[in-house]
Protein backbone atom coordinates (compact mmCIF):
# COMPACT_ATOMS: atom_id res chain seq x y z
CA UNK A 1 0.00 0.00 0.00
CA UNK A 2 1.29 4.08 -0.38
CA UNK A 3 0.50 6.72 1.73
CA UNK A 4 -1.01 9.87 1.10
CA UNK A 5 -0.79 13.84 2.13
CA UNK A 6 -2.28 16.65 1.08
CA UNK A 7 -3.04 20.47 2.13
CA UNK A 8 -5.52 23.10 1.87
CA UNK A 9 -4.58 26.16 2.74
CA UNK A 10 -6.36 29.84 2.64
CA UNK A 11 -2.19 31.56 2.39
CA UNK A 12 0.29 30.03 0.69
CA UNK A 13 2.02 27.39 3.08
CA UNK A 14 4.73 25.28 3.15
CA UNK A 15 4.69 21.29 3.85
CA UNK A 16 7.79 21.00 5.47
CA UNK A 17 6.70 19.45 8.77
CA UNK A 18 4.06 17.60 7.15
CA UNK A 19 6.30 16.03 4.63
CA UNK A 20 9.30 15.50 6.75
CA UNK A 21 6.56 12.96 9.04
CA UNK A 22 5.72 11.40 5.87
CA UNK A 23 9.36 10.95 4.29
CA UNK A 24 10.23 8.74 7.47
CA UNK A 25 8.09 6.05 6.77
CA UNK A 26 9.55 5.64 3.12
CA UNK A 27 11.91 3.23 4.40
CA UNK A 28 12.65 4.21 8.00
CA UNK A 29 9.86 4.06 10.28
CA UNK A 30 7.55 2.72 7.55
CA UNK A 31 7.75 0.37 4.40
CA UNK A 32 6.62 2.32 1.78
CA UNK A 33 10.18 2.76 0.50
CA UNK A 34 9.66 2.29 -3.83
CA UNK A 35 9.43 6.09 -4.51
CA UNK A 36 8.17 9.15 -3.56
CA UNK A 37 6.15 12.32 -5.18
CA UNK A 38 5.26 15.60 -4.56
CA UNK A 39 2.98 18.31 -6.24
CA UNK A 40 2.72 22.29 -4.90
CA UNK A 41 0.40 24.13 -6.60
CA UNK A 42 1.53 27.62 -6.90
CA UNK A 43 -1.17 29.96 -9.27
CA UNK A 44 -2.07 28.01 -11.67
CA UNK A 45 1.13 26.55 -12.15
CA UNK A 46 2.78 23.17 -10.67
CA UNK A 47 6.29 22.56 -9.18
CA UNK A 48 6.91 18.89 -8.77
CA UNK A 49 9.29 16.43 -7.39
CA UNK A 50 9.40 12.51 -8.37
CA UNK A 51 11.87 10.22 -7.17
CA UNK A 52 12.00 6.09 -7.22
CA UNK A 53 14.38 6.54 -4.38
CA UNK A 54 13.03 5.89 -0.93
CA UNK A 55 12.23 9.09 0.40
CA UNK A 56 13.83 8.49 4.08
CA UNK A 57 17.42 8.47 2.22
CA UNK A 58 16.31 10.80 -1.43
CA UNK A 59 18.55 13.89 -1.52
CA UNK A 60 15.64 15.37 -3.11
CA UNK A 61 13.17 14.75 -0.37
CA UNK A 62 15.77 15.94 1.60
CA UNK A 63 16.09 19.50 -0.30
CA UNK A 64 11.90 19.31 0.01
CA UNK A 65 11.88 18.55 3.58
CA UNK A 66 14.19 22.03 4.08
CA UNK A 67 13.96 24.35 1.53
CA UNK A 68 10.10 26.13 2.18
CA UNK A 69 8.08 26.07 -1.20
CA UNK A 70 4.69 27.61 -0.35
CA UNK A 71 1.68 26.76 -1.78
CA UNK A 72 -2.05 26.51 -1.39
CA UNK A 73 -2.63 22.78 -2.09
CA UNK A 74 -0.10 20.49 -2.54
CA UNK A 75 -0.53 16.52 -2.41
CA UNK A 76 2.54 13.94 -2.18
CA UNK A 77 2.60 10.28 -1.93
CA UNK A 78 4.96 7.57 -0.79
CA UNK A 79 4.83 4.28 -2.34
CA UNK A 80 5.33 0.52 -1.42
CA UNK A 81 4.36 -0.86 -5.15
CA UNK A 82 1.60 -3.42 -5.64
CA UNK A 83 0.70 -3.56 -9.04
CA UNK A 84 3.86 -1.85 -11.45
CA UNK A 85 6.81 -2.31 -10.89
CA UNK A 86 9.56 0.52 -9.50
CA UNK A 87 10.20 3.60 -11.80
CA UNK A 88 9.83 6.77 -12.59
CA UNK A 89 6.88 6.95 -14.43
CA UNK A 90 4.84 4.36 -11.56
CA UNK A 91 5.12 7.26 -9.33
CA UNK A 92 2.73 9.29 -7.98
CA UNK A 93 1.53 12.11 -7.80
CA UNK A 94 -0.16 11.82 -11.60
CA UNK A 95 -1.04 15.44 -13.55
CA UNK A 96 -2.85 15.91 -16.65
CA UNK A 97 -3.97 19.21 -18.31
CA UNK A 98 -7.67 19.63 -18.50
CA UNK A 99 -9.28 22.71 -19.86
CA UNK A 100 -5.96 24.99 -19.29
CA UNK A 101 -5.46 23.52 -15.78
CA UNK A 102 -3.25 20.92 -14.07
CA UNK A 103 -5.13 18.64 -12.24
CA UNK A 104 -2.97 16.63 -9.99
CA UNK A 105 -4.10 13.04 -8.50
CA UNK A 106 -2.37 10.20 -5.73
CA UNK A 107 -4.34 6.99 -5.20
CA UNK A 108 -3.91 4.68 -1.84
CA UNK A 109 -5.47 1.07 -2.52
CA UNK A 110 -5.66 -1.40 -5.24
CA UNK A 111 -8.17 -2.11 -8.24
CA UNK A 112 -7.10 -5.81 -9.40
CA UNK A 113 -9.83 -5.89 -11.82
CA UNK A 114 -9.91 -2.52 -13.26
CA UNK A 115 -9.77 -2.63 -17.16
CA UNK A 116 -9.38 0.83 -18.85
CA UNK A 117 -11.15 1.84 -21.34
CA UNK A 118 -9.64 3.69 -24.60
CA UNK A 119 -9.88 7.37 -24.19
CA UNK A 120 -8.01 10.80 -24.72
CA UNK A 121 -6.06 10.19 -21.74
CA UNK A 122 -3.86 7.43 -21.48
CA UNK A 123 -1.09 6.20 -18.77
CA UNK A 124 2.28 6.42 -19.14
CA UNK A 125 3.91 3.97 -16.41
CA UNK A 126 1.86 0.64 -15.52
CA UNK A 127 0.04 1.31 -12.63
CA UNK A 128 -3.65 0.50 -11.82
CA UNK A 129 -3.70 4.04 -10.09
CA UNK A 130 -2.81 5.79 -13.48
CA UNK A 131 -4.72 3.76 -15.40
CA UNK A 132 -7.82 5.04 -13.25
CA UNK A 133 -6.75 8.51 -13.31
CA UNK A 134 -6.61 8.70 -16.97
CA UNK A 135 -10.04 7.24 -17.23
CA UNK A 136 -11.14 9.56 -14.36
CA UNK A 137 -10.03 12.21 -16.36
CA UNK A 138 -11.73 11.01 -19.86
CA UNK A 139 -15.07 10.67 -17.94
CA UNK A 140 -14.51 14.23 -16.78
CA UNK A 141 -14.09 15.41 -19.68
CA UNK A 142 -17.08 13.82 -21.35
CA UNK A 143 -19.26 14.33 -18.40
CA UNK A 144 -19.43 17.71 -17.25
CA UNK A 145 -18.62 21.13 -18.30
CA UNK A 146 -15.53 23.52 -17.69
CA UNK A 147 -17.29 25.55 -15.55
CA UNK A 148 -19.21 23.08 -13.43
CA UNK A 149 -19.93 24.22 -9.88
CA UNK A 150 -18.30 22.68 -6.81
CA UNK A 151 -21.35 20.52 -6.03
CA UNK A 152 -22.16 19.15 -9.83
CA UNK A 153 -18.36 18.36 -9.78
CA UNK A 154 -18.38 16.90 -6.42
CA UNK A 155 -21.59 14.38 -6.94
CA UNK A 156 -19.81 13.44 -10.52
CA UNK A 157 -16.08 12.76 -9.01
CA UNK A 158 -18.15 11.03 -5.82
CA UNK A 159 -19.78 8.73 -8.45
CA UNK A 160 -16.64 7.50 -9.89
CA UNK A 161 -15.01 6.60 -6.69
CA UNK A 162 -17.70 4.54 -5.23
CA UNK A 163 -18.06 2.73 -8.62
CA UNK A 164 -14.00 2.22 -8.29
CA UNK A 165 -14.20 1.30 -4.82
CA UNK A 166 -17.03 -0.74 -5.16
CA UNK A 167 -14.56 -3.03 -6.75
CA UNK A 168 -11.20 -2.56 -4.75
CA UNK A 169 -9.67 0.07 -2.24
CA UNK A 170 -9.66 3.73 -3.61
CA UNK A 171 -8.61 6.06 -1.36
CA UNK A 172 -7.54 9.16 -2.89
CA UNK A 173 -6.39 13.06 -3.59
CA UNK A 174 -7.46 15.43 -6.36
CA UNK A 175 -6.98 18.59 -7.23
CA UNK A 176 -7.31 21.68 -10.30
CA UNK A 177 -5.33 23.62 -8.14
CA UNK A 178 -8.58 25.80 -6.73
CA UNK A 179 -10.46 22.64 -4.73
CA UNK A 180 -8.94 19.49 -3.60
CA UNK A 181 -11.45 16.88 -3.68
CA UNK A 182 -10.66 13.97 -0.71
CA UNK A 183 -12.66 10.66 -1.19
CA UNK A 184 -12.04 7.45 1.93
CA UNK A 185 -12.83 4.18 1.27
CA UNK A 186 -10.76 2.51 3.81
CA UNK A 187 -8.35 5.52 5.89
CA UNK A 188 -8.03 8.78 5.40
CA UNK A 189 -7.90 11.35 8.47
CA UNK A 190 -7.66 15.32 8.47
CA UNK A 191 -6.79 18.19 10.81
CA UNK A 192 -7.40 21.63 10.55
CA UNK A 193 -5.27 23.86 12.11
CA UNK A 194 -6.57 27.86 13.03
CA UNK A 195 -5.83 30.95 15.56
CA UNK A 196 -4.65 29.83 18.42
CA UNK A 197 -2.07 27.85 16.83
CA UNK A 198 -0.12 25.83 19.03
CA UNK A 199 2.47 23.00 19.15
CA UNK A 200 2.99 19.53 17.56
CA UNK A 201 4.99 16.59 17.42
CA UNK A 202 5.61 14.30 14.50
CA UNK A 203 5.06 10.62 15.32
CA UNK A 204 8.11 9.85 12.55
CA UNK A 205 10.22 12.05 13.56
CA UNK A 206 11.84 13.94 16.87
CA UNK A 207 10.44 17.16 15.09
CA UNK A 208 8.17 19.35 16.70
CA UNK A 209 6.84 22.80 15.40
CA UNK A 210 5.10 25.88 17.26
CA UNK A 211 2.59 26.69 14.40
CA UNK A 212 1.67 29.96 16.33
CA UNK A 213 5.59 31.13 14.86
CA UNK A 214 5.26 30.51 11.50
CA UNK A 215 1.35 31.45 11.04
CA UNK A 216 -0.55 34.69 11.43
CA UNK A 217 -4.13 34.83 13.37
CA UNK A 218 -5.51 34.24 9.63
CA UNK A 219 -4.11 31.43 8.59
CA UNK A 220 -6.13 28.02 7.84
CA UNK A 221 -4.46 25.30 7.10
CA UNK A 222 -5.70 21.54 6.71
CA UNK A 223 -4.03 18.45 6.14
CA UNK A 224 -4.95 15.52 4.77
CA UNK A 225 -3.43 11.96 5.33
CA UNK A 226 -3.74 8.70 5.51
CA UNK A 227 -2.77 8.32 9.21
CA UNK A 228 -2.90 11.18 11.64
CA UNK A 229 1.33 12.68 11.63
CA UNK A 230 0.90 13.87 15.09
CA UNK A 231 0.84 13.23 19.07
CA UNK A 232 -1.19 15.44 20.86
CA UNK A 233 -3.91 16.53 18.39
CA UNK A 234 -7.07 15.65 17.42
CA UNK A 235 -7.28 14.51 13.82
CA UNK A 236 -11.19 13.90 12.08
CA UNK A 237 -10.79 10.37 11.14
CA UNK A 238 -12.87 9.63 8.02
CA UNK A 239 -15.16 6.94 7.82
CA UNK A 240 -15.44 4.13 4.89
CA UNK A 241 -17.32 6.10 1.98
CA UNK A 242 -16.97 9.60 3.49
CA UNK A 243 -15.72 12.47 1.01
CA UNK A 244 -14.64 16.52 1.87
CA UNK A 245 -14.04 18.94 -0.99
CA UNK A 246 -11.79 21.34 0.39
CA UNK A 247 -11.14 24.77 -0.94
CA UNK A 248 -9.00 27.55 1.13
CA UNK A 249 -8.52 25.28 4.05
CA UNK A 250 -12.01 23.92 4.86
CA UNK A 251 -14.49 21.97 4.35
CA UNK A 252 -16.75 23.62 1.38
CA UNK A 253 -18.51 20.46 0.72
CA UNK A 254 -18.97 16.68 2.17
CA UNK A 255 -21.08 13.72 2.41
CA UNK A 256 -20.90 9.59 2.67
CA UNK A 257 -22.18 6.96 0.44
CA UNK B 1 14.59 36.11 -25.04
CA UNK B 2 15.32 32.83 -23.11
CA UNK B 3 18.23 30.10 -23.71
CA UNK B 4 17.83 26.37 -24.39
CA UNK B 5 19.78 23.58 -23.27
CA UNK B 6 19.21 20.10 -24.87
CA UNK B 7 20.62 16.43 -24.17
CA UNK B 8 20.96 13.03 -26.27
CA UNK B 9 22.93 10.19 -24.93
CA UNK B 10 22.90 6.66 -25.87
CA UNK B 11 23.32 5.96 -21.72
CA UNK B 12 22.22 7.70 -19.11
CA UNK B 13 23.96 10.82 -18.22
CA UNK B 14 24.18 13.46 -15.92
CA UNK B 15 23.76 16.94 -17.16
CA UNK B 16 25.54 18.71 -14.33
CA UNK B 17 28.52 20.71 -16.12
CA UNK B 18 26.60 21.85 -18.82
CA UNK B 19 23.47 22.75 -16.33
CA UNK B 20 26.04 24.69 -14.18
CA UNK B 21 26.83 26.71 -16.93
CA UNK B 22 23.39 27.67 -18.47
CA UNK B 23 22.33 28.28 -15.00
CA UNK B 24 25.27 31.12 -13.89
CA UNK B 25 22.89 33.28 -17.42
CA UNK B 26 19.91 33.21 -15.34
CA UNK B 27 20.84 36.36 -13.38
CA UNK B 28 24.68 36.40 -13.32
CA UNK B 29 26.64 35.93 -16.52
CA UNK B 30 23.68 36.60 -18.19
CA UNK B 31 20.06 38.49 -18.50
CA UNK B 32 17.77 35.26 -18.21
CA UNK B 33 16.52 35.21 -14.54
CA UNK B 34 12.67 35.36 -14.74
CA UNK B 35 12.91 31.13 -14.19
CA UNK B 36 14.00 28.19 -15.37
CA UNK B 37 13.13 24.55 -15.45
CA UNK B 38 14.42 21.41 -16.72
CA UNK B 39 13.13 17.60 -17.49
CA UNK B 40 14.95 15.05 -17.33
CA UNK B 41 13.53 11.58 -18.89
CA UNK B 42 14.12 8.21 -17.06
CA UNK B 43 12.36 5.23 -19.08
CA UNK B 44 9.17 6.62 -19.69
CA UNK B 45 8.93 8.95 -16.99
CA UNK B 46 9.76 12.10 -16.88
CA UNK B 47 11.59 14.02 -13.85
CA UNK B 48 10.58 17.46 -13.62
CA UNK B 49 12.28 20.82 -11.84
CA UNK B 50 10.76 24.26 -12.85
CA UNK B 51 11.42 27.45 -10.55
CA UNK B 52 10.37 31.32 -11.29
CA UNK B 53 13.26 32.41 -9.35
CA UNK B 54 16.62 32.89 -11.10
CA UNK B 55 18.58 30.02 -11.86
CA UNK B 56 21.81 31.51 -10.70
CA UNK B 57 20.45 31.22 -6.92
CA UNK B 58 17.77 28.96 -6.46
CA UNK B 59 18.27 26.51 -4.10
CA UNK B 60 16.56 24.03 -6.10
CA UNK B 61 18.84 24.69 -9.19
CA UNK B 62 21.72 23.91 -6.88
CA UNK B 63 20.61 20.80 -5.78
CA UNK B 64 20.44 20.30 -9.88
CA UNK B 65 23.85 20.91 -10.46
CA UNK B 66 25.11 19.15 -7.63
CA UNK B 67 23.14 15.80 -7.72
CA UNK B 68 23.75 13.68 -10.96
CA UNK B 69 20.74 12.73 -11.97
CA UNK B 70 21.35 10.92 -14.90
CA UNK B 71 19.52 10.36 -17.88
CA UNK B 72 19.21 9.91 -21.77
CA UNK B 73 17.22 12.79 -22.92
CA UNK B 74 16.88 16.09 -20.72
CA UNK B 75 15.55 19.51 -22.00
CA UNK B 76 16.02 22.92 -19.84
CA UNK B 77 15.46 26.20 -20.30
CA UNK B 78 16.61 29.40 -18.45
CA UNK B 79 13.77 32.56 -19.24
CA UNK B 80 13.90 35.97 -19.96
CA UNK B 81 9.91 37.36 -20.14
CA UNK B 82 8.65 38.52 -22.99
CA UNK B 83 5.17 37.67 -23.57
CA UNK B 84 3.37 36.44 -20.58
CA UNK B 85 4.60 37.88 -16.74
CA UNK B 86 7.13 35.92 -14.39
CA UNK B 87 5.28 32.47 -12.91
CA UNK B 88 5.75 29.28 -12.28
CA UNK B 89 2.85 28.42 -15.12
CA UNK B 90 4.85 30.45 -17.65
CA UNK B 91 8.05 28.94 -16.98
CA UNK B 92 9.67 25.60 -19.52
CA UNK B 93 10.04 23.35 -19.92
CA UNK B 94 5.72 22.51 -20.93
CA UNK B 95 4.48 19.23 -20.69
CA UNK B 96 1.67 16.88 -22.11
CA UNK B 97 0.56 13.19 -22.55
CA UNK B 98 0.11 12.49 -25.77
CA UNK B 99 -0.26 8.35 -26.89
CA UNK B 100 1.34 7.28 -23.26
CA UNK B 101 4.15 8.85 -23.67
CA UNK B 102 5.60 12.13 -22.03
CA UNK B 103 5.92 15.32 -24.32
CA UNK B 104 8.49 18.04 -23.22
CA UNK B 105 8.92 21.34 -25.16
CA UNK B 106 10.70 24.37 -24.87
CA UNK B 107 11.33 27.53 -27.34
CA UNK B 108 13.40 30.20 -27.66
CA UNK B 109 12.01 33.29 -29.58
CA UNK B 110 8.79 35.26 -29.99
CA UNK B 111 5.45 34.63 -32.37
CA UNK B 112 3.72 37.51 -31.32
CA UNK B 113 0.89 37.17 -33.70
CA UNK B 114 0.17 33.68 -32.93
CA UNK B 115 -3.50 32.84 -32.61
CA UNK B 116 -4.27 30.26 -30.97
CA UNK B 117 -6.86 27.25 -32.19
CA UNK B 118 -9.07 25.90 -30.00
CA UNK B 119 -8.28 22.35 -29.38
CA UNK B 120 -8.21 19.31 -26.12
CA UNK B 121 -4.61 20.70 -24.91
CA UNK B 122 -5.08 24.14 -23.84
CA UNK B 123 -2.28 26.23 -21.92
CA UNK B 124 -2.17 27.08 -18.11
CA UNK B 125 0.08 29.89 -18.70
CA UNK B 126 -0.34 33.13 -21.16
CA UNK B 127 3.14 32.42 -22.82
CA UNK B 128 2.78 32.28 -26.40
CA UNK B 129 5.03 29.53 -26.17
CA UNK B 130 3.03 26.94 -24.35
CA UNK B 131 0.16 28.28 -26.55
CA UNK B 132 2.42 27.15 -29.85
CA UNK B 133 3.23 23.83 -28.07
CA UNK B 134 -0.41 23.11 -27.59
CA UNK B 135 -0.97 23.74 -31.40
CA UNK B 136 1.81 21.14 -32.31
CA UNK B 137 0.05 18.61 -29.60
CA UNK B 138 -3.36 19.48 -31.47
CA UNK B 139 -1.65 18.86 -34.58
CA UNK B 140 0.49 15.30 -34.18
CA UNK B 141 -2.69 13.72 -32.77
CA UNK B 142 -4.42 14.94 -35.69
CA UNK B 143 -2.48 14.45 -38.14
CA UNK B 144 0.10 11.77 -37.26
CA UNK B 145 -0.41 8.37 -36.44
CA UNK B 146 0.73 7.07 -33.02
CA UNK B 147 3.26 4.60 -34.64
CA UNK B 148 4.84 7.43 -36.97
CA UNK B 149 8.52 6.10 -38.02
CA UNK B 150 11.04 9.00 -37.46
CA UNK B 151 11.37 10.30 -41.25
CA UNK B 152 7.60 10.83 -41.19
CA UNK B 153 6.93 12.40 -37.88
CA UNK B 154 10.33 14.80 -38.63
CA UNK B 155 8.61 15.78 -42.15
CA UNK B 156 5.89 16.87 -40.06
CA UNK B 157 7.62 18.99 -37.35
CA UNK B 158 9.81 20.61 -39.55
CA UNK B 159 6.67 21.28 -41.67
CA UNK B 160 5.08 23.11 -38.44
CA UNK B 161 8.09 24.86 -37.42
CA UNK B 162 8.75 26.46 -40.70
CA UNK B 163 4.93 27.93 -40.21
CA UNK B 164 5.57 29.52 -36.94
CA UNK B 165 9.35 30.57 -37.95
CA UNK B 166 7.81 32.47 -40.89
CA UNK B 167 6.36 34.75 -38.46
CA UNK B 168 8.62 35.34 -35.46
CA UNK B 169 11.64 33.91 -33.94
CA UNK B 170 11.08 29.66 -33.36
CA UNK B 171 13.95 27.81 -31.79
CA UNK B 172 12.70 24.84 -30.41
CA UNK B 173 13.85 21.49 -28.36
CA UNK B 174 10.65 18.51 -28.74
CA UNK B 175 10.78 15.12 -27.21
CA UNK B 176 8.85 12.18 -26.72
CA UNK B 177 11.53 10.49 -24.69
CA UNK B 178 12.58 8.33 -27.59
CA UNK B 179 14.27 10.92 -29.95
CA UNK B 180 14.59 14.80 -29.85
CA UNK B 181 13.58 17.05 -32.55
CA UNK B 182 15.58 20.36 -32.16
CA UNK B 183 14.75 23.25 -34.87
CA UNK B 184 16.78 26.22 -35.23
CA UNK B 185 15.32 29.75 -36.53
CA UNK B 186 18.03 31.85 -35.41
CA UNK B 187 20.18 30.47 -33.24
CA UNK B 188 21.23 27.20 -31.96
CA UNK B 189 24.14 25.12 -30.99
CA UNK B 190 25.47 21.02 -30.84
CA UNK B 191 28.52 19.32 -29.96
CA UNK B 192 28.76 15.62 -29.21
CA UNK B 193 31.09 14.24 -27.05
CA UNK B 194 32.46 10.45 -27.81
CA UNK B 195 35.69 8.59 -27.44
CA UNK B 196 38.74 9.75 -27.06
CA UNK B 197 37.07 11.83 -24.45
CA UNK B 198 38.68 15.26 -23.33
CA UNK B 199 38.45 17.65 -20.97
CA UNK B 200 35.92 20.87 -21.65
CA UNK B 201 36.15 24.18 -19.86
CA UNK B 202 32.73 26.36 -19.23
CA UNK B 203 32.38 29.52 -20.61
CA UNK B 204 30.44 31.24 -17.75
CA UNK B 205 31.90 29.42 -14.81
CA UNK B 206 35.46 28.86 -13.47
CA UNK B 207 34.15 24.92 -13.62
CA UNK B 208 35.97 22.07 -16.01
CA UNK B 209 35.64 18.80 -16.03
CA UNK B 210 37.51 15.76 -17.53
CA UNK B 211 35.05 13.81 -19.21
CA UNK B 212 37.47 10.97 -19.86
CA UNK B 213 37.34 10.40 -16.23
CA UNK B 214 33.07 10.06 -16.47
CA UNK B 215 32.48 8.21 -19.07
CA UNK B 216 32.96 4.90 -20.83
CA UNK B 217 34.88 4.46 -24.39
CA UNK B 218 31.27 3.36 -25.92
CA UNK B 219 29.80 6.69 -24.12
CA UNK B 220 27.93 9.17 -27.18
CA UNK B 221 26.73 12.22 -25.33
CA UNK B 222 25.40 15.22 -27.60
CA UNK B 223 24.75 18.65 -26.05
CA UNK B 224 22.25 21.24 -27.91
CA UNK B 225 22.39 24.77 -26.92
CA UNK B 226 21.68 28.33 -27.77
CA UNK B 227 25.11 29.39 -27.78
CA UNK B 228 28.24 27.12 -27.17
CA UNK B 229 28.89 26.33 -23.13
CA UNK B 230 32.32 25.86 -23.37
CA UNK B 231 35.66 27.00 -24.53
CA UNK B 232 38.18 25.02 -26.62
CA UNK B 233 35.78 22.77 -27.74
CA UNK B 234 34.64 22.79 -31.36
CA UNK B 235 30.88 23.42 -31.28
CA UNK B 236 28.58 22.81 -34.67
CA UNK B 237 26.40 25.66 -35.30
CA UNK B 238 23.01 25.76 -36.78
CA UNK B 239 22.51 27.69 -39.69
CA UNK B 240 18.47 29.36 -39.40
CA UNK B 241 15.69 26.67 -40.90
CA UNK B 242 18.14 24.24 -40.21
CA UNK B 243 16.46 21.26 -38.08
CA UNK B 244 18.46 17.65 -36.35
CA UNK B 245 16.37 14.39 -35.03
CA UNK B 246 18.48 13.18 -32.18
CA UNK B 247 18.44 9.24 -30.68
CA UNK B 248 20.92 8.10 -28.19
CA UNK B 249 23.56 11.36 -29.21
CA UNK B 250 23.02 10.25 -32.50
CA UNK B 251 21.77 12.73 -35.51
CA UNK B 252 19.12 10.15 -37.36
CA UNK B 253 17.44 12.86 -39.74
CA UNK B 254 18.58 16.01 -40.34
CA UNK B 255 17.95 18.71 -43.05
CA UNK B 256 17.22 23.17 -43.57
CA UNK B 257 13.82 24.60 -45.46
Amino acid sequence: MCELLGMSANTPTDLCFSFTGLTQRGGNTGPHKDGWGVAFYDGKGVRQFHDPEPSATSPIAELVQNYPIKSKTAICHIRQANVGNISLANTHPFVRELWGRYWVFAHNGQLPSFTRIPGAYEPVGDTDSETIFCDIMNRVRADLPRDAMPAQLAQTLVGFAKEYASTGVFNCLLSNGDWLFTYCSTKLASITRRAPFGPAQLKDADVTVDFSAVTTPNDVVSIIATEPLTHHEKWDIYEPGEWKLWHSGEVILQGKN
